[in-house]
């Protein structure tokens, strides 16, 4: 039964993050996880909202870990964050512009009207902001140029999406990891010239 | 009649930008609108469909014009920009987070699921590159540094919107405004000393 409950964690996040969770119904879950529909039931006794609130933490820490996975090789923190800018953007165009970030569109639409979920989004996106500090951190940079280096860079993919998406075109994800790695770059030159 | 047209796209904007179209339904939009039921139907024949796409053409050629209007004053460039992320976090804090871009909520729900709403928002946000890059441009930057510049300030801030309404802090705003005024700064001085 284990298997099953992957299943539908997986189907709801595919679908959440490419139609959004108001637009998602419990039946489409089920129908794509192929799953019987009390089974839903029997693991997120809470309903759509439990599941969605699992969703959301499961493949916000799933995307990060993905992250970390993708720059394990990289030469160096420039050249990871232009890689994993270039790796996105092959990504959207494979699932022809449907897979970006896991959790924005759900973010969006709760933000305002769903506080358990919402809470659920923010916890994800502070746990990000400091995942990616300590990784800036890590190549030597210091600890405030980091976070906002991190920041920099999270606003530079998740703004791209919401434009490379709507517009069927990497273009703006281009330029947002050209400009990320440029700043990292730029990051690194200045604590080393202070180390 | 006029004013019941105008007050049905205005309640539905704030509707759409705060809870996405999916969870909007047309009896909110009338009720919010003090509208009778009918009037919806009288002006969009197309039903809530029609109305989306009237409300992102029509709310994502008012968010530019209110940015050209609110910098139209600013002493530089880089101060317009500084000052419409300064702006753009207050109206933020304003509204308990929930007013910010007006269509990116939208946007990220009917990329893959709705194919007339997403190329209205893919039109809305190809004019907001053009006259962004335009206004960049017109400040003596060079066309095609002005296109990267408009790109990288219009993924920072969405971007930023994501995390500051979910987060429920106008930190990632803070740091995107900081690194696309120095973005534009750097871009003024490169294009003087190439002038």
């Amino acid at each position: 039964m284990a298997g099953t409950k992957d299943r539908i964690l997986d189907s709801s996040a595919e679908l959440f993050r490419r139609q959004g969770y108001t637009g998602t119904g419990v039946k489409q879950i089920v129908a794509e996880a192929s799953a019987p529909f009390g089974s839903l039931y029997h693991f997120f006794p809470g309903g759509k909202e439990q599941l969605g609130e699992e969703v959301i933490r499961w493949s916000g820490d799933m995307y990060m870990q993905l992250f970390l996975t993708f720059v394990a090789d990289a030469p160096d923190v420039a050249t990871a964050v232009e890689e994993f800018f270039a790796g996105a953007a092959e990504t959207l165009r494979e699932t022809d512009y449907a897979d970006a970030c896991p959790i924005a569109t759900v973010a969006l639409e709760v933000a305002s009207t769903n506080e358990p979920l919402r809470r659920a989004t923010a916890d994800v996106f502070h746990r990000w902001f400091e995942t990616l500090t300590g990784y800036f951190a890590e190549a030597g940079i210091p600890t405030e140029a980091s976070r906002k280096l991190a920041i920099q860079m999270l606003c530079a993919i998740e703004g791209a999406f919401v434009f490379s998406r709507a517009m069927r075109s990497t273009e703006a994800l281009e330029v947002a990891g050209r400009t990320t790695a440029a700043a990292v770059r730029e990051a690194l030159v200045t604590a080393r010239g202070n180390g």
